[in-house]
């Protein structure tokens, strides 16, 4: 039987879960909606159901599971102590549970903490010691490895790139904050702006409103390539607000490369190469001058990949 | 003769030369305008004249020197890369003059990273792995301490707190970007801000004009405590921006501590008790409830004390 770990990916939409072996391949993968509203006891069912039909598929019993969750995550407690985007996880016990079901040794962490060990270990990261890595989804996530560590805080809670304010006193977010990123470049941002500028152009004949009622980037970027003009708006405000973001990461991190990635840019490509203008003219020039703005290499195996590597490096490779 | 490093701290407004030993202690001390319109010769002669008036005082022959300055700093090279409050000094060899000039080892640093050396040995950083360094006077500067490491970056510039931009696209700012912290709370912007109202509010007789033409925070001090109404608002819009930067520091970084000082603060102690609600309401609670604000306890001597730190840990200890 071939050694592997099973990686789970949390967001606020999607649940991702893959086996994946030492080498970051994955061997099998299942998807299945969030739906946080059904609860906690229904995500570790529905996570629990997909890791054993992939280790089935994949022939393999899992030597461990690392799950990456959108959110503040207490590791050591297995306990994720609050999500802006899944509020229904606020202290909930998930490895503990996780465990439980899966009579198997479980880590939880950071969606993008998992992320970001993957894209340095196999995918856009491979090389460096300064690594900034923001995914833009649901929400907006972020994590960084500083001088070849893990950026990890007093409590475990650092790199919240996405909870940065760039707008003092703006945009209400989903966290407690206001003007954040995630408050003007988000999936939900983006959506939520879209209704609201539709709602005070009612004579647009909107190219990007979509038949279930929520704007995605996708719809977005359709309309924008069709040169309709309010999702041309959208997406340049985005920019600069995204621009600022990078500018905010490049002056405090100086870090060797930012890898992009999550749904929102891929979707919306446009978005990163405006962003990339006001990174330019605005970062300070010592740290612009190091910096690589890379694509994430593992996409949305990204989150999958991460956390199975994480649980590898932390509970397979670290305690035996 | 006793041990003892020199320590030079290069502000907007003031070079500040101090003898220190090993034990953080100043032995004699000596201050001068920076005068960086005078040119880069001036400024080396003006340290080492310092430096030497302190040395005869305390009669020490230093050991090392540590300069540091409110720029980016390329610490190897010994070169002043860029500075956006003393552009005088771009690519500057300045450890290399200075060394010449006074025959002894020199090391120059960013002087905000020299002072978090001098807070977190001898100062309100003690005892912390995860700690952050906001100082406002002139300009805004900020260094990072995470786990036990100072945040370095790439290329040695990590660390520009006052560089994060708070209002994307917002007021120009000395680097070249737009909307930073610096463009909002330092000295020179609140000054500008004041100069801003009064030529838009004629009628009102100005509490907090100054004789020399430029309001600093004192005279704002001075003008809010006799209830003056534009100092007010001032105050209070530079609260929100300093809150929106604690909020986005404390949500990046997960620190224990957050070390504030600086000229500017020090006037202004009103500034930090609004900012400190912001901080309160807006950032994540997880984190919030981890971090602790406090004063420098160094004061205006933090960086003579860090600087003269910096070069006895880089210079003596490490390079006997």
């Amino acid at each position: 039987m071939r050694d592997a770990c099973i990686g789970v990916d949390v967001g606020g939409s999607k649940i991702h879960v893959g086996v994946v072996n030492r080498e970051g391949q994955i061997l099998a993968t299942r998807r299945a909606p969030t739906e946080i509203e059904r609860g906690a006891a229904a995500l570790v069912e529905t996570i629990a159901t997909l890791a054993e039909q992939c280790c089935d598929e994949a022939s393999v019993a899992p030597l461990a599971v690392g799950v990456g969750i959108a959110g503040q995550i207490d590791t050591r407690a297995g306990v994720v102590r609050s999500s802006p985007n899944l509020p229904e996880l606020r202290e909930v016990a998930l490895g503990l549970r996780l465990g439980e079901r899966l009579q198997c040794r479980v880590i939880i962490t950071n969606d993008l903490r998992a992320i970001a060990r993957g894209e340095w270990r196999f995918g856009a990261g491979r090389g460096v010691s300064d690594l900034v890595v923001l995914f833009i989804g649901t929400g907006v996530g972020g994590a960084v490895i500083t001088g070849g560590q893990p950026l990890v805080g007093a409590g475990g809670f650092a790199g919240e790139l996405g909870h940065m304010p760039i707008v003092a006193n703006g945009r209400k977010c989903h966290c407690p904050g206001r003007g954040c990123v995630e408050a003007y470049v988000s999936g939900w941002a983006l959506a939520a702006r879209a209704a609201e500028l539709l709602a005070l152009h009612p004579e647009h004949t909107p190219a990007f409103s979509s038949a279930h009622g929520v704007v995605t980037a996708h719809d977005l970027a359709g309309a924008f390539a069709a040169g309709d003009m309010l999702a041309e708006s959208i997406i340049a405000e985005a920019a600069q607000h995204l621009g600022a973001a990078l500018v905010g990461i490049t002056n405090v991190f100086n870090p060797a490369r930012i890898v992009l990635g999550g749904g929102v840019l891929e979707g919306l490509p446009h978005l990163v190469h405006l962003a990339k203008k006001t990174l330019e003219r605005d970062s300070i020039a010592v740290s612009y001058n190091r910096v690589e703005l890379v694509h994430s290499a593992l996409g949305s195996e990204a989150g999958v990949i991460g956390a199975a590597t994480w649980s590898w490096d932390e509970l397979v490779l670290e305690n035996p």
